[in-house]
């Protein structure tokens, strides 16, 4: 079968790799549908150091599963299904109480060795905890929305969840990117009064005026917290979704946070230190996220895409087939593309 | 009047000084018949450069009110008060929203110019929001209990409530000064299952053990880390209470966070930055808190100090006359006194 492999820092290649296949009698092996490109693949896009084996790549996908494990009871053969960036065994404590990220037995697809999901197929560890069946075709219409729900929108959403959006407050996004237009979607759902979207890129900012932002700062450091402020009236947002991971827009995002606010961080932090200690202390300002728990917001987003009440799937604006892959990464780095599908 | 003044690291003298006077109607003048040394004194105890005019030192007493300004409403002269570490208004929107100590006319004592409380007398700007009418004598039995909701025991509760400690939930109290003692009350009172004091001061850990804890770790680093995992069965506890603000305490605080958990600091922080920026990512652990809004945290705790289900006033081991201060501080220092009560 076919799979992305990156082998170095701007090496990525589509090649032949074993096909997938049952390893556990709790896998199952699914066939890629719809897959994308994902913000964090440009870390070791822009950054991994050279490898003989290669990393296989990809996280987000739906899938039509193939063959299942003989323990596997809650998935059928030609199921329909979300497969959520992190697999989970959907029974151990974590799970239950809505992180399966921090599930005991989590691996994070396209890591470690863990096979990706830009390929053809993938075997999916734990399929009963991991996979989540959808009720539509496998060409839906909906399907650029419902690919979200693998990453993205779920990751957004985490974003908002933890920075505490409620109705009437006021929210603040740093990062114009996918998850960062997802986490506006999700700041709106929530009944944020008003949301602050802070980027730098005239496309993706028309799209979170579209997806609900009221206000756009495309000021940076000090400059951006000046101008969070003037819209706030000198206050600061109750809620900042900091969809970035750099040092420098953590230290943003705390300072726009009002006093008792809450930072809800899911960008991939690139640095070992959270900045801003005082400010943050001083201000009883809360600092939390990290990976979004998606396979356990499925049942709240999803029926919001069914209906058409968000259309997450609108942050895809290029569409390759498996070969397509590698031009899909150059195009999301050079900013030419916010988010590639990819239909293997 | 007599008052405590700070002219450099280890320099602490009681002198005369210009009698505390009602400067705006909204203040009132008190008597202080109840102040105490802070933990957060020995910082500058510590580290301060030499300054001229020296710094008013004390923001913890129980107080009679001598007088009030022509605003003051709520306030009446001989009312026995607390007095919390930060006047505040009352009335702002912090202030309704329980966080005093964001007020938009905040004010710490003994910072910043203000007057402190280790003093025959002060002036408390905002009487009205700031101050707390006790039902109580000024010589009541009660006293160094009372006297701590001026700080350490709300500063506990704060740790408690930022860390969400709830019925069930394994707790670790990081320091065993002070505050980290009140925190251990604090998650006995808010129903810890578990509850891990980590300090190395025997006589500390004895007092803990008798407030709920049910644990003791002595070691630092990598090692304490190690240890409070054997002791949560690999998991870490879902409510770390941070009370030092060291960056190696805060680096053991999310280290021994389990996946999902909450530190709450209220160590003042000694670095511009928090360390564990990874670990508290990957494992979508919380960091919060602050300065403790404890005037709003009295109308909870002080029913159970008047009722004697909390005996917090049991860290002062040892009580000196105004006089006494600057060997109060050394003694506090030396780790000779936990905390140190002064009869002014």
């Amino acid at each position: 079968m076919r799979a992305t492999v990156m082998y170095r820092a701007g090496d990525v290649r589509v090649e032949d790799v074993p096909d997938a296949r049952i390893v556990d009698p709790a896998d199952a092996v699914v066939r890629v549908t719809r897959a994308c490109i994902c913000g964090s693949d440009l870390w070791p896009y822009a950054s991994m150091e050279p490898s003989d084996s290669g990393e296989s790549m990809g996280h987000e996908a739906i899938c039509v599963v193939e063959d299942i494990g003989s323990q596997v009871s809650m998935i059928k053969r030609g199921d329909v299904v979300v497969m959520p960036f992190a697999h989970s065994d959907g029974t151990c404590a974590y799970c239950h109480e809505g992180l399966p990220t921090a599930c005991v037995h989590v691996g994070f697809f396209g890591n470690n060795g863990l096979n990706g999901a830009q390929a053809e197929a993938l075997r999916i560890p734990y399929a009963d905890g991991t996979l989540y069946p959808l009720p539509v075709g496998e060409d839906d219409a909906l399907m650029p929305s419902l690919l979200t729900l693998s990453d993205v929108m779920g990751t957004g959403h985490h974003a908002a969840v933890v920075s505490k959006v409620a109705p009437g407050k006021r929210a603040a996004v740093v990062g114009d990117g996918a998850v960062g237009l997802c986490a506006v979607i999700a700041a709106k759902r929530l009944g944020a009064e008003q949301i602050i979207i802070m980027g730098r890129h005239p496309d993706r900012l028309a799209l979170a005026r579209e997806y609900g932002a009221t206000d756009v700062v495309s000021e940076r450091g000090e400059e951006a917290v000046e101008r969070v402020r003037e819209l706030t009236g000198g206050e600061g947002v109750h809620s900042v979704l900091e969809c970035v991971g750099h040092g420098a827009s953590m230290e943003t995002a705390i300072g726009i946070a009002r006093p008792g606010g809450a930072v809800g961080r899911v960008g991939v932090p690139q640095h070992t230190e959270i900045p801003g200690s005082f400010p943050a202390f001083f201000g009883n300002i809360t600092v939390g996220g990290g990976p979004a728990p998606v396979r356990a917001y499925l049942d709240e987003l999803l029926p919001d895409i069914l209906e058409g009440r968000i259309e997450p799937g609108r942050v895809f604006d290029r569409t390759v087939g498996l070969d397509g892959v590698p031009d899909g990464y150059r195009a999301m780095a050079d900013r030419e593309s916010i988010k590639v599908l990819v239909t293997p």
